[in-house]
């Protein structure tokens, strides 16, 4: 995986600020665990009341911590100032939203000047268990704070 | 749009029962509003509790309804006996999640023998406005009942 | 299918002049027959030295075809100055590459600032017979010409 | 990247014989390179007749070499008497088609009964310069062979 410098040194504050401000993260009972420059970790328990029709965890909220990761991860490495827009994203679902947690690892592949290509791996844990459960890529644009808030 | 005969007369009542184990859809409080042959509509009103920072609808929610939408338009084709499984899907984000409320449009585009090709288009609905919001892509395969539950 | 005002009242020209530059259309025998505002078509006869293995169209010409229609969808509607740039796709592969020639029929969906989202349907003529081979969703940025030559 | 086991022992012969009769690849001038359980490596020289329209690699040859190096990742890994079918992709563009050469590496990222899904990296080759140009992202199914030939 690539390494990155972030041009924020307040990177990680920016970050967890921001994610404190998803709303949708308190909904589902997610944490931003970990935070690095161009690599961001978000955990979710798994939760009955977040399934489909069998009793997984909805791809749609696989999706959610997944889409977040990827954006946090574009977001460590913009300069202060600058704002993140995910543009798009495709996720494979791999098996089953199975397990006691889950864990998304978003991950930068490919930094440029506007646009920033992320991929977040889900897997989902049960015990000492840990499965493949989504593979998301996301297309990321850089824009100006002014132009989003 | 492509019209399309379904192959279980019970299609309505088989959509209609699934989607009410979808606990996720309780948890946002989403609503499945019209099904027709290859074709569903899911509602969702805005709730500040869903949102990513800057207070718009989470693109995770917003892929919740769309993917069930794609989903429950496969599964109104499929024969008795027979479930759906979501394989992959993309979303491109057409503008922030913003509105009263949301409706996912999910569409049937092509049904195949194994696999079906569903779009499902997502609007909010502010007033008499109505925005363009998301546009989702996804392959879905048809798998026996035993297989997946 | 919306409808667009082009913001270059030369759109047809610019778009000819740049589709003639694109060497592979030559070596693959593709002809750009119809350019509106916010839609192209492309043609391409069938060739038996253009296939995967079981003498199908390649998905990659397939997707050649496809992706240049919905880049000149979107470059159809760019002021004058202004170039395109494809940041991604995503390809459903409908039905087999069988026919005796393809029309690739790009729209574009939504037109922003920076990013336009088109759609492209490739479908596969055999006499009075046309079948849905390929379905792409693309993201397309506008780029100053300065920027890409 | 994980290890597979090959459930045919003569995969590398299935592979190249398959590959040998995608005329496609002799039409660009491909060459198949490397063949392991679940990696393969497609190259292809730059041509000046392969282009879009600023004399870079075309999107969608660049395309042609990531999908079957993808899709012969995947079948390296099919047990004799099956085939395989793509059924979609998403390509990130990463940088432009600039190089001497591109080398398409494809990898399973996921094996399983019915889906196999892989990923492409394509990196143009300039001197001792490479270049990330572009990550695909596919969903390959398993058909039996009377199926496809």
């Amino acid at each position: 995986m690539p390494a990155f410098e972030p041009r924020n040194p307040d990177f990680e504050t920016v970050v967890r600020e921001s994610f404190a401000k998803q709303t949708v993260m308190i909904a589902i009972n997610a944490t931003l665990t970990t935070v690095k420059p161009g690599y961001v970790e978000i955990q979710l328990p798994y939760s009955p009341n977040l399934t489909q029709q069998h009793g997984f965890l909805h791809a749609g909220i696989i999706t959610t911590i997944a889409d977040s990761a990827a954006g946090y991860a574009a977001f460590s490495l913009m300069p202060a100032g600058f704002n993140v827009l995910t543009i798009e994203f495709k996720v494979n679902l791999l098996s089953p939203g199975v397990g006691d947690y889950f864990v998304a690892q978003g991950q930068v592949i490919r930094s440029g000047r506007t646009i920033t290509v992320c991929q977040s791996n889900v897997y989902g844990h049960d015990g000492s268990n840990k499965k493949h459960v989504a593979m998301l890529q996301a297309t990321i644009m850089q824009v100006e704070v002014a132009e989003t808030s």
